[in-house]
């Protein structure tokens, strides 16, 4: 403890104690004033440097005791400079991509004046109903984990009072994205096991990475929600993984205990909360109100729990260096805007996905005649969801872009479609302008406004004006590539045969156009893959690569009834009938986790393995190296992302299928290789059995697969018995 | 312990007890006779009363102990006489229909020598894409135990060796209608909680009821498959809840275990599974091959778990007075088919929801034109899924019935479309046929090959061309009545607003022609009620009117995009926001659980109970009764169906927004009126913390309603600081 926060504690009263522990956000500044002088301990951010600093200043200069505030903004995916959404990033496979954004993002916040961002948000999503996909890193728990690791170190630095730094917040802890039916805020129901090995883990790594903060989810688990769960925040959260940062409330959060249904009033939700172990509430009435009236009396809560909450918020300022210092220097740029952008720029190349090239439509071949229609050809909506609307306001169209990139080819540019409508017109003056071309590309997707908090879709298909575009043209005969922008995964099974190529683009940032035109160009090679699997259906879901065997594994799908009129049935072969599937899809999904392609091809070598390891040895802490070499095989640079799966054939509980346990992205010239080793660990064999997580000795299938082939090995883990 | 079973135990070698301990199906007679020679516990139902009795005589007169066969066969709603399906029976609110089913059932198949029934399935289901949503009792546990007990009842009736009786068996032990996503087998994963609350509940009362049997389900649950699930098995449903019956595997489910990757090979797995409790293997290899050499060695498995199953084996038999007279009379019919013919009958009629009844389009106007149309006007598929081969193998079609029934006023009938296809012909036929009459009746639906086991479906709309018809016919301006056939609650969202009225008749067995005749021709009231939500979409379930209410309850919904190129967006209250929607639904399901009509109208009286009950009064089995006076204020007789919930306002664990605790369905004549009295008890107001059952004092929200209107109470349970 430090000796200045635990002098401040000393002569602090109730009421100025508990007024730390509140964030609310207002715009009028008179009130914003007036709130740091009665001594509250955080606002949100002013909405520029002077502003900030004028605000510190009061709080400093003005406020009883003296304390400066934490400045708090979500900073999700850049603060001015915008760079892709947190999902398209998880598609580079390349946490080096989230590490710059943030970044760029805590060096633009902190010169403003922020001083704690509400991100990354790290709950894995297995849900592309759920809006808030777009937010977070995928379905995978291992990759989640280290972005949300890659995130931290960007935001927060070596050190959180540097001028580049800004305090994260891990949210939203715990298990938001498995809200049921992907409906946002919806109830939470999971077993210990799940909770342990998918939802705790990317907080567990997050707060290992030195995270700042943790904020709690809207939602209930199992009953209790969360920002009144006392098992999590104060038990596992800070007890067991001894979390010291601050646990903060999300908006209106705890005083929405009492539309949970678990509090009668604000006040007793306010009490539950900071018992069960939040230590900054959101919003909400003021917990001092304008008459210097604490809204709980010392006897309505543990004096030991608010000394707690007020020494981890003024530990927090501390480590932000606000006591030595509170202001920023409103002249500064901490970096030029041109090397934010240059960042951003590679950062929007390296999480485009190819999902499919049928001979070759893409690259862009030189000379080509192109015309490039649908609503993202002229649209400005890059930036995606969660962005602040003083963020650098207007992207570049992806017609302009390819204008510029495509120099050598010839480009006519039509609507074809709104996001929302098309007229007969419309369509029709595409198609006729698509038979006077060697390739069409289509600009679709779901705006942005379709993804992000509070924006559940039960139906994940593009709007049907866009797929009777796709579809019109698609009949002319040339060749159309498909530039799918989206917020989350979208069922494509109605058109996807009809075309010849897809980029998946996401929301990719304020340079997502100049990447999405160096791509289709060929300047730059696509590498990513999906972080979330794409479903045939949105009757498919919740759907993850990672799930277990069941009983009565499938073989064969169902047949397929996407045209009108086509008979449902089961499957021909007979044998598969009673097996784990829907009797009107396909086997499996569209596009499942980790796919991708690219303009180049690669070989994979063999997968190298020592093919055992004693049980002891793995506990003590031993790793086994696994080599692969890959060659890129083809007459283009190009990146390969080579990932590692392991499954327990074994166990005392169902595994599941393929779990991944490392990834690397490379980048090869033509002709060129490279062999990536992978160190497996304890931890990567490991499950849980209620609150153990255990090594259980066996046989377990490795392999790697690069979105093309795979490579398979075999470890085993030999037993208890055998080490003695 | 009966000293018969005692005596017989001392006496059988470890070979001899393994093989009672095993049921297969095999359907060649010399092999089934051998089995039974060699003195395998169990087989299935050999086809026929002189069959199963020839197979008994084997049995006992061959093999070395002489015991006789449990003869075992899924009956699970009708041997030959077929009765509505499950979930068209809990449609019914009316569990009468559930024990009369079963009664005739038992004494069909006792007579022709079934002693044992895989039925009933008493799983709750809340997602309609599972297929088997058909065998059970719909998505609310109070509604789906009075059912599951009645059934047990009917099934076994006072005494199991009466010639009338089969053993009862609960299905599927446990949470097998919660598999991921809706898809049947798949893994299933849930807090202890919702466990216990929701999933356990309707098989502790079928246990408490006397069900002679349970059945393990195939999935696994929280990482244990539940054929290896010792905690549940042995654990809640032997130890806990004193169950001394038969714990069977499902088909195939014990050797599954290798699939599920719990055991390495099948030894493996029957070993795991007879120690967690599974007392009966079905299929599988032979657990004593045949030179008589047993599966495991007696060093494999506890001998004392062996005589424990042999045991309950054992007792069963004995229960069912098999050692007394295995035999059954061949010439005897235990029931005249005319009286299971009238009881399938009014069991139709009771089942049948009427959803939407626009200015009285229903029942049919004497003298009126009609012009029935679709594919099940002249479809003989009315039986619904798990109906075996033998069973009366044709209905009536409804064109038949509907001919019979409709006296003084006009038929015409035409196919319009078949289950998958329709023809533009077709289509112009039945819409150039409709101009011509007052009504047309639709009878469309989702045939029954398309629910029950591995039939799960990712689009659960009705087939395409099915809805082609419906807009057709809708759109020449003749009142249009749509009778709906389904196994599952089905997607009405595209046709609902353009049709006049909507019967929803599930498959209601052989006699569902007839009941569908009489009351669309008004000489039956339709008084059903859903007994599982209709959707909007597919992408809002899984979905169940219990939900907890969320912190952020919605009060409007997204606006609807069902037309093509309309606009998604939110809803245009902004102040709505961010609350728990889909952006592209409106508020709630299309039908909720409990909704229904009727062709006459009914009035409530206020809700009538003490408003004030003392914690410790109903701890020691206090009851407050609740009062309400139904009456009936329209022209015709009808039943109504009331529902009495509650909503716990205030609880240390989130609520369920409603709680079914009682229902009732009334007939009554025109001007009749009746007062309904439901006794709440402490069980009624309880909730699971963990495995805790608690009862908390506090004040609850009590009502009644009936599909139409709603009357309130408010009941306080004052404190245990009070009592004293």
């Amino acid at each position: 403890m430090s000796a200045r926060v635990e002098e401040l504690l000393a002569r602090m009263s109730w009421e100025q104690k508990l007024f730390q522990l509140q964030i609310l956000w207002r715009q009028d500044p008179t009130m914003q004033h007036e709130l740091a002088r009665r001594g509250i301990g955080a606002q949100f951010w002013p909405a520029s440097a002077a502003a900030a600093n004028a605000l510190q200043r009061v709080a400093v200069e003005e406020s009883a005791l003296g304390i400066p505030l934490l400045i708090g903004l979500d900073v999700v995916h850049g603060q001015f400079t915008i760079f892709p959404t947190p999902l398209a990033q998880a598609a580079s496979f390349d946490p080096a991509v989230a590490t710059a954004d943030a970044r760029f993002s805590a060096a633009e916040a902190r010169s403003s004046g922020v001083n704690w961002t509400f991100s990354p948000m790290v709950d894995v999503t297995r849900d592309a109903r759920w809006g808030r996909v777009v937010e977070g890193f995928g379905e995978d728990v291992f990759l989640a984990s280290r972005f949300a690791a890659a995130k931290v170190h960007g935001y927060q630095g070596d050190r959180l009072s540097a001028r580049g730094a800004v305090a994260a917040c891990l949210k939203h802890f715990v298990a938001y994205g498995a809200a049921e039916a992907g409906r946002d805020y919806n109830t939470v129901d999971m077993s210990h096991r799940r909770l342990h090995e998918t939802y705790l883990e990317t907080f567990r790594v997050g707060v290992a990475a030195g995270a700042a903060s943790v904020m709690a989810s809207f939602t209930a688990l199992n009953g209790v929600p969360m920002h009144a769960n006392a098992a999590l925040l104060t038990g596992v959260l800070k007890h067991e993984w001894g979390f010291a940062g601050v646990v903060v409330g999300d908006a209106e959060g705890v005083a929405q205990l009492v539309d949970h249904g678990v509090a009668a009033d604000e006040k007793a939700a306010v009490a539950l909360a900071i018992e069960a172990g939040v230590d900054v509430v959101m919003g909400g009435v003021l917990l001092v109100g304008d008459e210097g009236r604490a809204l709980l009396a010392p006897d309505e809560l543990s004096s030991a729990r608010v000394d707690d909450a007020v020494r981890r918020v003024l530990a927090l300022k501390e480590r932000l260096g606000l006591f030595d210092n509170p202001y920023v220097d409103e002249g500064a740029a901490a970096l030029t805007a041109a090397d934010a952008r240059e960042s951003a720029r590679e950062a929007a190349r390296r999480c485009i996905v190819l999902l499919r090239n049928e001979d070759s439509a893409l690259p862009i071949r030189p000379g080509s005649r192109v015309l490039l229609a649908g609503p993202y050809a002229r649209s400005t909506d890059h930036l995606g969801a969660w962005v602040q609307h003083f963020a650098t306001p207007v992207a570049q169209p992806v017609a302009d872009a390819l204008a510029e990139a495509i120099a050598g080819a010839t480009l006519d540019v039509v609507d074809g479609a709104g996001f929302f409508a098309a007229s007969d017109d419309q369509i029709a003056e595409a198609v006729q302008r698509a038979a006077a071309v060697d390739l069409v590309v289509l600009a679709v997707g779901e705006p942005s406004t379709l993804s992000g908090e509070a924006s559940s879709r039960a139906d994940i298909t593009l709007p049907a004006a866009q797929v009777r575009l796709i579809r019109a043209v698609a009949a002319t005969g040339t060749p159309v590539v498909v530039v799918l922008a989206t917020g989350r995964p979208l069922v494509v099974e109605d058109w996807i045969e009809d075309v010849d190529a897809l980029l998946v683009t996401w929301h990719l940032g304020i340079e997502g156009p100049a990447a999405i035109a160096d791509t289709l160009t060929g300047r730059a090679n696509p590498g990513g893959r999906l972080p979330m699997t794409f479903p045939r259906s949105v009757g498919q879901v919740p759907i993850h690569y990672d799930h277990e065997s069941t009983g009565r594994p499938p073989r064969t799908g169902g047949r397929i009834q996407s045209a009108p009129d086509a008979e449902l049935a089961g499957p021909d072969n007979t044998d598969d009938y009673y097996t784990s599937k829907y009797i009107d899809l396909a086997l499996g999904p569209r596009f499942g986790f980790g796919a991708g392609l690219s303009y180049t091809t690669f070989a994979l070598g063999p997968l190298e393995l020592a093919g055992e390891v004693a049980h002891a040895e793995l506990e003590a802490g031993a790793t086994v190296d696994a080599h692969v070499r890959i060659e890129n095989t083809g007459h283009q640079a190009g990146d390969d992302v080579v990932q590692l799966f392991v499954r327990d054939e074994v166990a005392s509980r169902t595994q599941p299928v393929k779990r991944l346990c490392g990834f690397a992205r490379v980048a090869l010239e033509p002709g060129e290789s490279t062999r990536v080793t992978f160190a497996l660990d304890a931890d990567d064999l490991r499950f849980w059995i209620d609150d153990e997580h255990v090594l259980e000795p066996g046989a377990f299938a490795v392999w790697v697969e690069d979105g093309t082939a795979r490579v398979d090995a075999r470890l085993v883990v030999t037993g208890i018995e055998d080490d003695a």
